[in-house]
């Protein structure tokens, strides 16, 4: 597996620098979004970057999508051209994933919602393959969000293969968080139903010791700060066969207020007790 | 347009009884299920089966999804070689089409359903398609049925339309029955929206003279004893170019009392005058 | 059906111009390529556009496919932004067609081309299809064709059925050329096979009176001024339903040297000629 | 991996012997043909032969195609009916794949040949993958056969991987066979550009020393007995991660004369020989 490193949790940060950042202290991947990687090869051409990436044994372990597929038609039709440039830009980087999350409740009629989704992101994923890339899919835990639109929508692991199974394109996968899954009651073991090729992309983040159900989306911890078995987490991912990015994604309620050098080097410390306390 | 018939609003008949009858009265199509056309070929042999429908000009016009997909995966799976089987009596007696109806609510969370009820019907749909078969989506449109059970999934066109596109298959297609139409509160307008190819067959029937709202699914008159205006109904089928069958299903509260002779002639009667209105 | 135009057999022309020269002449749609539509949106807005198409009462007929899917997988890839660029633009514009033709030859194994051609044309129609827009398959009929490279591919309407049912997308159907169809040795009746969604757009050209199998594909005559019976070809188009552009394609081993007001005259009185005798 | 037994290479045996004797000489498992396994569960109900397998700690490694995908649209459609019956049998007994050989050259037009194997292949996948089963595509490398019908068709594995894509279903990947791979020059590093998900089934076979060009599909030889660096070959699949079975399958010009008893403890032997050499 390769440490990989988000900015929810770092900061505000110029993309060389983090790239910098994350390598000094050990990470082998960050994660991203499309516009940054369009941006990074126009700013210093596609040779260039790589070469920067390459210097600091640094991969593109992921790109958000900027794709709306959660709104009307017009703003879902109006991203594809972006989307196209941005899986351009992330296969000539080596970067062959891209991720967006599920919300866990709509406004809209839900099963409604489902079809249309399910079109729309079948669309984003023919793109990506074309270019090589894969789709990972993050079911939403916090239980305050299932009630927070008017309409409960999907949560968990296996309404999400279903979701998936609908999509019915090969590179769609999962996105699979330690957060969400233990606000799912989820166990390590029901992780190793999976297997690796099912599974595009990982979130490690820790939970505060409070009720399962009163856990908020955007109170998180930094991995082994809280109370999820983390370790166990990584065995699990390990028994599978996943061997890609683990990358924390740390939201809070307002922006960290240390600097970035001081959080990223704060993760590496928290990544290495972890992933040697796993074995790895 | 075909004139069409099925077997509700006549009640219990045998199969071959109800191809004469409804010939014997200017039908040209009647609506079946699968097992009855395995069971036609099985007692006469193909030949004289044909035989039979050329002989009274009677094509079949629908017939019914046997296969349970709103259940468990394994009453989904156990019903597929049956349809393949039903599948292939229908091919060889020359019908092209089957149709399934969607319940307004489910117990089941709607956007999971919808996903997994996806899945199923694109299985569906792909074995029908291996011999030329159209598979038709009956949205219901009755209000009482939106809350029959725990959840609202969908009950008209342009959610259906949206279902039919999450199922990605080219032989899905609607199925346009009057009485959904005009619970729906749809107007024959919308209706042109439509182009030929997407409608798979059509039901018509007539409507009480109650608030549509509290209309039942299963208290239904038959075509010109109501409300419906069914004259505008067939000529926005018309216009669109519609050209396959138009079958009557009169689902009651109670079986029919009366012979079946009796109400085929006057179900004869009624699309005579209704047809004649509409200049066919 | 619409009267369309095409600038193969007029020159070359502005497409500002292009347009009120078809409508002064009584054209009711052109054909372009997406690049032209892209363009006319740019200089003029789309507004001004749009403006200018219905003050003409000209459609968009159709679009070429501008995207290489018959050589590598880079060149293949580096077209799919524009491909989407130009579905905007077309859809915009009212266009709902795009095409492309096959040759009927191939200097790579063909088997293995057919299944590289399947998924990249799949892609594309995909791309297309979010944008309501179809694509158009043209089978190719000259027989010098079938041996200008080492490997037969293929040429007539059953094979490119074939090749829409591989590609599998809803979206996709027939560009029908009277040219390929008579140097293909298909009747009218076979054209009556099809169903009037199967036809994306048709191109309507004639044969010099000499053996079919030494036509060749670019030495076509005007419509009327050959052999091939346009008027049985017109009919049989009107038997199946087709209601979309008949457009012109006068393929010819040197560039017209007449004006292109002549030759939009010309083809004016051809197709009005054409058009009486089929009694449309 | 698993240490796998065709009955090719065995001679002609009843189904629960061969099962018994592949148990008794350390086999994990055995490849049949769907009719086998419908029938092995007839004869003794699903619970006893469930039992015999478990017993024995034999797995059903894979089974035949039953369905005719090269010859005519009637005989493809006849087939699946049992094909339904054949994978809901496979699912019953824990069997998840089912494969195919593609003959390296066909009496059709190849490119058409490509578009209707591509779309009849699609249904069989479709149909396996609704009991969880994958389809595994074996490509076919002496090079006799490639002139032995009319036309060249495919034969390696990178076309073989176009033709997977070209099908499109999520559930299709190879069937890697040591004897295609030498026949075709393929190296073994060539099989590492593999992931484990792309390989449904390994078979292992050896090869003559005679010039690889001259070599025929039906003259093998046990693994082991001839010139394939099958310790490579298996090596080469373990870093992809392939962890299925691994089966020979010793097609030879006349059956062979030993006993069953003989040619499986000879096997067995070159199998554990062979599996040391490569430390597993």
């Amino acid at each position: 597996m390769l440490k990989g490193l988000s900015k929810a949790g770092i900061g505000t940060i110029d993309e060389k620098d983090f790239i910098r950042l994350a390598s000094l202290h050990g990470f082998d991947a960050i994660d991203t979004d499309g516009t940054s990687l369009v941006t990074l090869i126009e700013e210093n051409g596609l040779e260039q970057a790589n070469a920067l990436l390459q210097e600091n044994h640094i991969k593109i372990g992921t790109f958000g999508l900027s794709v709306q597929w959660r709104t009307t038609e017009d703003e879902f039709k109006s991203g594809l051209k972006q989307l196209v440039a941005e899986a351009e830009a992330a296969t000539a980087l080596g970067c062959t994933s891209c991720i967006t999350y599920i919300l866990p409740s709509t406004d809209f009629n839900a099963a409604e919602f489902m079809a249309v989704a399910t079109r729309r992101l079948r669309t984003c994923a023919q793109i990506l393959g074309c270019f090589g890339i894969q789709l990972g899919l993050e079911f939403v835990g916090p239980h305050h969000l299932r009630t927070r639109w008017a309409n409960p929508f999907i949560w968990d692991m296996n309404q999400t293969l279903s979701f998936i199974e609908a999509i019915g394109e090969k590179n769609v996968g999962l996105l699979v968080d330690s957060y969400h899954c233990y606000t799912n009651g989820m166990t390590n073991d029901d992780l190793t139903q999976l297997k690796a090729h099912q599974i595009v992309h990982v979130h490690i983040n820790d939970a505060k010791d409070i009720p399962v159900e009163d856990l908020l989306d955007n109170d998180r911890l930094y991995p082994g700060e809280g109370v999820i078995d983390l370790v166990g987490f990584l065995l699990a991912l390990k028994q599978v066969g996943y061997t890609g990015p683990v990358s924390q994604e740390i939201l809070t309620q307002s922006p960290p207020i240390e600097y970035a050098e001081v959080l990223v080097k704060k993760s590496a410390e928290l990544y290495q007790k972890l992933f040697k306390a796993a074995g790895m």
